[in-house]
């Protein structure tokens, strides 16, 4: 059953006759379409996207349904709301901004009703498609290449910055759209804060070295860290790092179809928390991921959501100890039927350089 | 008169009794805070920022209101609405979503009213600071040095692609935050899309290439568009490339404190047209940047916002031929009381490389 068709379901549910789409991200998972402008109405007999001359050749190329082209697409939209006999339109009340509904409560024909609806398509997009497990697939793997080719530079002296420069570049050398979030390199005691930005710390010796890092390829998101240490580790270290280890295996053994995503998470800190390290794990354990860094399901303390085949999470444990450093290890992981797959080749033994 | 003070200033035209400030940039501006998650509610007395516990260090360090760390924000933001006598609370109608606007209905007291209000930081921000003028002035310089090292690496058969990733690299190596909007690197037919994303297409020998970068710097964007030709041009490119900076410099002279944004507009529509180009240009001339990339002012047909000293703008007019190519000629320039200064460096002549 196609992505509109099954979006098409939800409607009785949700009360409404029609879905007015803004999410860009929901525009290109329901159309293809991949421009920066566009509005998508989601009626059971017909599909129709409004976007602007810009894209004229391009979204008559990439989408399936209707086509208006307009200097105004919003003006568009309005002009063919007037003209349908739509009585319930749902809108997306997460993504929409007071002011254009407002502007839309006063332009819209008084009989139109409109709906808020909760992320009726993100609920879709959490399983995968099998053309959209083959694009993270390639995003992981690029990304891996990039670490690869960005690791083999890393020299001392060198500052945060211009490791996660030369991170991105190599990403988009292999041909990444972009990096799929901010790349985090964090060395020595900033490796003890989960979203430190890169700066000018150089890398020194004996510390450790946070690597976050995302590519997107054709729209899809990996998600991986690795953390290295800059010589020979001492035997604290080597010992920190196997507890996270461990536990981030334990965590990827228990995925699969049918079991809550809270399983994942206690799976982790209850493995920590053998280590005596269950204090210094500070966030949730993964979240999915596809055209968006994170989507559905959060795989987090307590949390119920059943995971099933053809979602693709990250399983990502970590301890962070305020001044010394801290340790994190991600794999993008695909949720099987029996089981899991680990889309991530990138070694996980503690990288010494 | 500080930013704060200049903000509760318009409080009585916009009928409300104080501010909740949701825009990430917006609350930059106000406070100096560059975290990705906080909210602000000025009020005439006292200010208050309120974000998590990831940002507990930062955010004393570099604001200088009252600080409210929780776990959940917004929470602890309505518990503290709860406690004050605000009747009109203002909100950013443009950046609220209407899931948020919802919830707040439902959690505030009732006797606060909600009140929409539009612009009313974007509006203070379109007049720079000394401080913001050394940042952009930072930014414009950064920007013009990765162009240098950039075009340096040029060679034929290398993508678009590839020249826009060592732009990026090279911005991030001399020390920028990232780029300022997705860099543009068109060859060929390519620059006549005035959007183009770089793509796999090599460059090629007597073609244009279009190189639309910015660099952001202290959080402070610049903007910078310059044309290369790989190779000797031909007379017809060059006279073509004389009438876009002849439109380009026409325009940039009639930039000064007094005028109408709209004039800048019509000085480099009216040279196109003198040169048969006018057809041919088909986006604005310019707009302000800072925090963003695109703010007030526009600088486009008729616009009659008043140009004001201290305003910093892009002037970039450009013709696009499709299926031949496009001319771009874009600077920086800051407003000042006596005309304006160009801040941008690079030369303006053809490039030929």
């Amino acid at each position: 059953m196609d992505r509109r068709t099954r979006l098409i379901a939800t409607f009785e549910e949700a009360k409404i006759d029609a879905l007015l789409v803004t999410s860009l991200k929901n525009v290109r998972y329901l159309t293809g379409f991949s421009g920066s402008a566009a509005l998508l109405l989601v009626e059971p007999q017909r599909t129709t996207i409004f976007t602007d001359p810009r894209y004229d050749l391009q979204v008559r190329q990439q989408v399936d349904c209707h086509v208006t082209v307009s200097t105004k697409p919003a003006r568009a939209l309005e002009t063919a709301l007037a003209r349908r006999k739509i009585r319930r339109l749902g809108f997306e009340a997460q993504h929409v901004r007071f002011a254009d509904h407002a502007r839309w409560k006063q332009s819209l024909p008084a009989s139109l009703r409109l709906t808020p609806t909760t992320s009726l398509v993100e609920s879709l997009r959490a399983i995968k498609s099998p053309p959209e497990i083959d694009a993270i697939r390639k995003a992981v793997t690029l990304n891996s290449a990039a670490f690869d080719a960005a690791t083999k530079q890393i020299r001392l002296g060198m500052s945060e910055r211009e490791l996660a420069a030369e991170i991105d570049y190599q990403m988009r050398l292999l041909g990444a759209d972009c990096p799929a979030f901010d790349t985090i390199v964090a060395a020595g005691p900033n490796s003890a804060l989960p979203h430190a930005q890169p700066g000018s710390k150089p890398l020194e010796a004996n510390e450790l070295l946070l690597i976050d890092m995302g590519a997107q390829v054709e729209g899809y998101a990996s998600d991986m860290t690795r953390v290295l240490h800059l010589g020979q580790p001492n035997r604290r270290t080597n010992r920190l790092y196997r507890s996270v280890l461990d536990a981030q295996l334990a965590a990827v053994e228990t995925v699969r179809d049918g079991v809550q995503a809270g399983t994942v998470d206690r799976a982790a800190r209850s493995r920590l928390a053998a280590h005596q390290l269950d204090q210094f794990f500070t966030h949730s354990t993964g979240h999915g991921l596809g055209l968006d860094i994170h989507e559905f399901p959060r795989l987090a303390k307590g949390e119920k959501t059943v995971l099933c085949a053809g979602m693709i999470v990250t399983v990502e444990p970590g301890v962070y100890q305020a001044g010394r450093g801290g340790i994190r290890i991600e794999d993008t992981v695909l949720v099987t039927g029996s089981g899991c797959e680990v889309l991530t080749t990138t070694p996980k033994e503690l990288l010494v350089v």
